[in-house]
């Protein structure tokens, strides 16, 4: 077991190359908000915008569309009925993000069946929420399992692995991830993260930060950071540890940390990683 | 009668637990908004959830939905149609406030006789404006009245208690709040909470809080500290002594205090009264 | 001829007296906002509730609400068909504020007409922007002129006046105030209030104001310090002068000042100038 | 080939002539913003609003509306149907701006070609993001080409100028300008602008301002210099320097810096460079 450190941000948030461009800092496209929880889906949105990805697209139900863009101007919006508008955007993404605010019904059922059957070789998957719940209910294979990242909490892990939580210790989760081939984020007060050469453990994290919307915001984070960063596993270790990181910083003030508080504060914060390091 | 204090703060205000999730602080469940007082229940929702609560759903007209979003995505959203789906949120809900922007039409009133029906046991429910008013026109009966909270004002204690204005001495009301056995927040420029047992008086606040939706922000903070505290009257207490406090504090530098900026205030002053506790 | 000076603020704004409640500052209804313009009766409605009227309402088409939700909850909306409920809430007001964005189509000109018939010896009426121009195109009386506010622009006052920019004289605008019989806001680079007895002109005003939204921003808080002080020439010339004032003091920094940072300083500017008076 | 520094802010930011009202800082028509790309336009207005043009008028998807007006209240808004209102408006222009989010569809073409007809002689054209991509397509001519901007990244400017990116040297840049007959912004990590006279090189500009939206904050910067500044040159130049200092500046705190942000700190950044200058 490896635990984060300060090290993980300077080494996975690289100074920007002079010549670049938004595109060389990916595409993500995120998929989630139903009717209910439209709320799940812009939190995720403003954190990835907000942790540098270059280019971010929400698909959600059209009644999240006017909130989104009156948060947050820079995210472009589609509906998220399946369509072939729905499939080009999915196939331009670095990185998807599918279940913040998903809900579990048909539809959202039939939007993750969908991008399980896109994904190509060259993109990261990311799933979340719901779409963790939909994946342990059906089954489903994935295309590139080494390049998707489950984010599950400790009942939604329960759900996927099988494992109750009382048995969720390090070695049967070990066990677990190398049947599913994929990176495990594993939240709780401390979050794990299983990858399939290594365990890492976060030794930051507060209960300040225990209020919903907070994986939400994670999941962003993470997305935006895959997008933008080339070593793909310390990208992810660098997102969990700083989104705790910050929320601590900012516990120190506030008795609660609200989730868009801490994307609030990524460009800062992140900033301050970078100059810990050298340009590339 | 006890005068409130800051102590009121150190006793209510916890360190949050260590091993702690966002379900360890409380599910809050708010219900109001119609087309013409959306704003209230928006107002609720944000001294909710900054006040940390763990989770906060909002059931109000559907128009209402885009601005609370965009206001809050933190919060969930259900349109406030009698539904399967609506009872099933209800019910999941360990604080109930019904009042908020509500309005007195015969929908209004089923949505609160629903509830009223629903209370169960485990549940601490707040009645706020037009639910006050439906409530003393009606005649309801109360599941479990002790963990009632009426938050009315003059006029509106004056409905349910029969009191006039003038009539609204301390032996009166607190002969009315045994009759009803329900805990009352009476509103005034010195505001008085009358319990089983007890009758405190609030020797905070400022006229410079006399403005629109100041009760309703009051609502939402009574919401979400008895969400997330264990010890009920003295969290309601804690509630109504901050919101005082914070406006005072505001009111120094502005002549008149906005019930959002009351809420954007929380979790900084929050922190501050913990600061002077010990963790549990 | 005279001159405002600080001294009508220290006047105008009072402390506010320690037994109040919302009631005690004021009921305004504000009508305005079509569909092309709903961004001036928002801007209206922030300066209205900044300024620390105690309950405001808007009354604008239906596509407007849920901006102006999303910014200002503390406001109250009412779709602006004309109705049973138009009427009421028009009759609840103590001052009504007719014209921002409000157009010139024949609706807008049935809901002003429906106004100024309704205005009674106890409201005060602001006429603003559109209202300004229906109400020179069809001659029109006021109920209780003296109770009327006008606060056009020079073009807005040539047609209401019937005098040419060229012959807007101190003498000549007086004539026409004394057969409109209301007070005159004429705004301009320095902007002169004439009422029956006196004419005032502000010394104070900055390039940096020249903005669309400007003169929204000043009828909000006209209506605003209408509804709040007894006084009634006395606060209008304080609205005056502090919308400048505040304009000229965020000028210093910016070269632009928006209208809606005007409002956003409102509480602050208030409360420094009523730190000068003692309370009543 | 002239490098741009500070002194082109110094020369293009005049003092604003005391006697001045908000026809004087002209108005601007920003036409753009689809179903999927609504934010873009929001964007682009935002930054028209806060460099101080006038008045700052938004044709766009009827969708957009009440994000527009919830962020920005300043902007009057206009349905992009074609119609006599959508004429009028597009002929009350000092600066027209098209493209931002517009799309490529038959409708988004008929909006462009709409306004290249009707560009008077009085009128400033900015073209940017798909009104450049239809313009390249579709052949059209220009009736005042030495009153528009393009302001292409390269990928558009290889469809406007038919130069592949590795052709896009200084002397083939200078041909295709001279063949368009309009003023051509070139944005990469250095920026060009070509004008029939003169090439000017942005020596500013920072990866972090590498992220969605930036250029539509550039093409509302540049609407609202040409809309208030006398020489059109210098406003052009200066917008563009502008843009990429305050980029800057942010970038030394900020990971990456918001479009948003931007447009936010225009009115302080303006400021100080007029500081520098003399009232004309």
């Amino acid at each position: 077991m490896k635990e984060l450190s300060h090290d993980v941000l300077s080494v996975a948030i690289k100074s920007r190359p002079p010549h670049s461009h938004k595109g060389t800092f990916g595409r993500s496209v995120l998929i989630g908000g139903n009717d209910l929880y439209g709320g799940a889906i812009i939190m995720s949105a403003e954190a990835c915008v907000k942790s540098g990805c270059g280019l971010t697209s929400v698909i959600t139900a059209e009644k999240n569309h006017t909130a989104l863009h009156a948060r947050l101007p820079e995210a472009m919006v589609l509906d998220w009925t399946i369509s072939q508008e729905f499939n080009n955007l999915v196939n331009t993404a670095d990185v998807l993000l599918v279940g913040p605010g998903l809900g579990i019904d048909s539809h959202s059922q039939q939007l993750l069946e969908n991008v399980l059957l896109q994904q190509k070789s060259s993109q990261w998957l990311v799933l979340d929420g719901s779409a963790i719940t939909l994946f342990a209910q059906n089954h489903y294979s994935l295309n590139y399992p080494e390049q998707v990242v489950f984010t599950p909490h400790q009942m939604e892990w329960e759900r996927l692995s099988k494992l109750k939580i009382v048995d969720q210790t390090v070695p049967n989760n070990r066990d677990a991830q190398k049947q599913l081939g994929a990176t495990i984020v594993l939240k709780s007060h401390r979050t794990d993260i299983y990858t399939a050469s290594s365990h890492y453990r976060n030794p930051l994290g507060t209960p300040a930060m225990a209020t919903g919307g907070m994986g939400d915001t994670l999941a962003g984070m993470i997305t935006g950071f895959l997008a933008q960063f080339e070593t793909k596993e310390t990208a992810l270790c660098a997102a969990v540890y700083l989104h705790s990181l910050i929320g601590e910083e900012l516990g120190q003030e506030n008795y609660v940390v609200l989730p868009t508080e801490i994307s609030n504060h990524l460009p800062y914060y992140m900033k301050k990683a970078e100059g810990l390091t050298r340009s590339v």
